[in-house]
């Protein structure tokens, strides 16, 4: 009887989305279900999966809010 | 000083509610804290409680969102 | 389908004990998948709870590792 | 690679104000890191925060809603 | 940068082990993290997973610890 | 009244140590508590804090144990 959370920042997976969509996050519960009953045995039905969003300025990577890390990256990348 | 973590799916304990109510979060808060002070003899002032809703598409169950899961299960209860 | 985490210190709840016993665990359990039974309405076996054992060097209060943190408001009650 | 998680009432710090502001979560995420990169020389680029905000109703101390618990303490403490 | 947590009973997955084995666990690892890659398009190296095998004694179901709730579901369906 | 939780790996800072060391997890305490009282002004006293160890083989990056991912990074650094 797994739990799996899966923590993800709240954003499109792609422009003009500003979150994951329900379609994304049926996709993530199957797919992580199903990591448990091929490694594990453990049935489908004993899992429990809860995805967590997170907003951006509420995760922090770096030392910074996660939109200031990437920004901070992308220049370096640059330069 | 425990720490009780209560995740539930955010939806209405009866027709015409979709949310857990006020009143209900306070039975939740006070009663697992007794449940804490019988058993462990912890002081109530030195437990913490946090509940937290998660909506129905980011909670899993047998490999799919639990909305799906339910009538899934309704439907192999009824054939 | 309720998750319950209960976090306590390693410890016992009577001199010559050094942890939670089985059977405490076992009443944490019960109790508190009925109060989620009693207040919410949700099946006793749709509940999972997971109890974690903290040791005492890892959980802080007021600063301080918990230890050092008991002697020293347990110092300023007698004062 | 180390995880901080910081679950805090969602409310202000001030005055007019009823969350945290993104200035104060950017300088938790600053501070926290900091303190793993100066105790266990964890590299600020591998730590991630993730800072939750609890609704009032949602976190309980003293068997009660905080709210409740607070008022009850004020009470306590005039008297 | 996806956190995935993953819960599981502390218990083997065939006769003669007791616990999860290093090759499941990073089978786990690396399912769950091409999931995120697959669903969300996150690279590998942004995604930790955090493995906890929890004691049989510490995990409830049904209102029971796991081993109870196990043999009484046993009991059920043979009579 | 927040709560933060610390989940490292388990490990010495320095050759020789296998683990967090006591005084370590002190700081760690005392460093994160200080953050929340400078930032969001909550007395040290309603902060919580637990840190988690967590075995290197029950943390996972880049798709793969701990262990593995940093000798495959140190290789690519070299070559």
């Amino acid at each position: 009887m797994p739990i799996v959370t899966v923590q993800v920042t709240r954003e499109g997976s792609a422009p003009g989305r500003n979150s994951v969509t329900a379609e994304e996050k049926a996709a993530i519960i199957k797919g992580v279900s199903e990591v448990l009953l091929n490694v594990l045995n453990k049935p489908l039905e004993s899992t429990y999966v809860v995805i967590e969003e997170v907003d951006l300025d509420n995760w922090g990577w770096g030392g910074l809010p996660t939109a200031q890390y990437r920004q901070q990256r992308a220049a370096e990348t640059k330069s």
